[in-house]
């Protein structure tokens, strides 16, 4: 393992970026979004994304040269063309207009079509929260998930993401996808040739199974069940049917170096705490509501321990494996 | 049981509304969605709340006077106050203002403090599918569940209801609680004297239980553990925090005459796909979508057993119970 400062990390990952055609602004707004889920201790959405991202860059699965573009825009709807880039630029575009509009019309909702993995939703929300606001974030993501008793694949795993700001300038960030566990935990298992849990995945034909090989050919499953799967659908609506992106079923994987565009979509939705009950009267409601949460002892709040961990990686660097800084070094 | 038509329940329940002391426009309003629901098999959410809503209205728990009004505005983000009335007339202000305001600016929130139990959400958003609108409604409700690993119930049972229109002037309507099951089924098994499944809930002090009345009294389950959990927290921060609303842990019960009055809170959102992909992409995206998923013989539209009962109910009637009807009729 390597030790890697924030700093040295977010260059390695630029310069890979780079080397495989991408742009500077690119590379950059890309490597801050992985450097921030590796100091969250989310490695399986951080720079370990890079050789599949910087392959797919090479063969033109994803545009080097690809530079976002408001295609619609209705003052508090705004569509972006991600142009079959990487997803970050885009993103960044859909968080900047956002907050813009959010402040002049009280919410406003961006979309994003022709996208690709964007990395963890706490990311980008965490930028709007970071601003004032409130914001949710929905993606949806290569099938990997049945219709409640179909037997294919239609669903991606669906992240959403939410953040609300606190009085102290920090803000709750809530970030969760839909299947009971994420699909990249699989693709490090299998990466590693570790077995992974029963419950988690099944088969290509439906069977369950602890091999995560196999898995990742197969489907994941919904947590919560038919109300799981009732959530994936709405998902994969506001995402993909809203912005006129790829469906689960329709989307390339992140996940091979070959095959067909990913084109999926985001949806990105802000509000304004000042527009509805105003800043202090939504302030203090937070706090009122997280401080009742707190006064029980083994109740934690979500993402606290990320946080933490963020902090430490600050100051210490995070743990990057050996090869990996070879392969980013080397591509 | 009595059988009723459409048009002879909507007019007991207006006359049993009128009797304690409603508006007439309160009153027609509240009956219309308790009928929607009539109709849909979910006699939980339907007139069988009367005869409370009645004994509140007639104790001051809900104000028979009220009349919702817009409290702050900014375009595309309304803030509106339910003045401690019944929830209907706020609901259908809400959504009103944001089929114009989501027409005008592409998208639109309209938050709704001072309310009390709005039935089903799926009433409230399926109007919005009517007038083209993709739209989400999130309110909270009088604590049930608790956070994850609390030992005291804080959220709601906190409701989510979606709305996709489709081509054929139809909407896919989708409709959840966060609990395993509603609160209102243990309430009629009480009533009843029945008892409900293991899973649904536990009593006051934490422990699993098939007593529906120690059930009334204790706490219910989030679907899906600590992501259910995750959901209910944003439900409240964005139904409560953003309206200045009670948080489920401060909100009067819906179920008992006595009690603090409800102030809860709801959030409606509103998205014309015309302003995003636009209307003719939008609608064959969703057809897309829905063909694919019923090329599985096993697979169900969400809320497709409910219209196809509410098409029965239109013509042949909904049966009530002899004694609610007496109940209404005397009330």
């Amino acid at each position: 393992m390597a030790r890697l400062l924030p700093d040295a990390l977010t260059a390695l990952a630029i310069d890979a970026l780079r080397q495989a055609g991408a742009l500077r602004a690119t590379a950059e707004s890309t490597a801050r979004a992985l450097v921030y889920a590796d100091l969250r201790g989310l490695s399986s959405h951080g720079v370990s994304r890079l050789p599949m991202y910087c392959a797919q860059l090479r063969n033109g699965r994803v545009d080097p040269a690809a530079q976002p573009v408001i295609a619609a825009d209705r003052g508090a709807a705004v569509l972006i063309d991600g142009a079959d880039g990487l997803a970050y630029p885009a993103c960044d575009l859909a968080v900047a207009t956002l907050t813009d509009r959010a402040r002049q019309f009280g919410s406003a909702v961006a979309g994003v079509k022709r996208s690709h993995h964007f990395g963890v939703g706490a990311a980008h929300v965490a930028a709007l929260g970071a601003a004032g606001m409130v914001a949710l974030v929905f993606s949806n993501s290569p099938a990997a998930m049945p219709a409640w008793g179909g037997r294919r694949a239609l669903f991606g795993t669906n992240p959403i993401a939410a953040v609300f700001p606190r009085r102290n300038g920090e803000s709750l960030v809530i970030d969760l996808a839909l299947s009971q566990i994420a699909r990249g935990k699989i693709a490090i298992a299998a990466r590693d040739g570790k077995p992974i849990p029963e419950g988690w995945a099944t088969t290509r034909d439906g069977q369950p199974t602890t091999d995560a090989r196999a898995a990742l050919d197969g489907m994941m499953l919904p947590f919560g069940g038919a109300k799981g799967a009732m959530l994936a659908l709405i998902v994969e609506l506001l995402a993909a049917a809203l912005t006129g992106a790829n469906f689960g079923y329709e989307a390339g994987s992140f996940l091979t170096e070959e095959g067909e565009r990913s084109r999926i979509g985001h949806l990105f939705w802000a509000i304004d705490p000042g527009a509805l009950a105003g800043d202090e009267t939504y302030l203090s409601r937070v706090e009122a509501l997280i401080g009742m949460m707190l006064t029980d002892d083994d109740v934690r709040l979500p993402g606290h321990r990320r946080e933490r961990l963020a902090d430490t990686a600050q100051k210490e660097g995070v743990e990057i494996p050996d090869a990996l800084v070879a392969q980013l070094k080397g591509s």
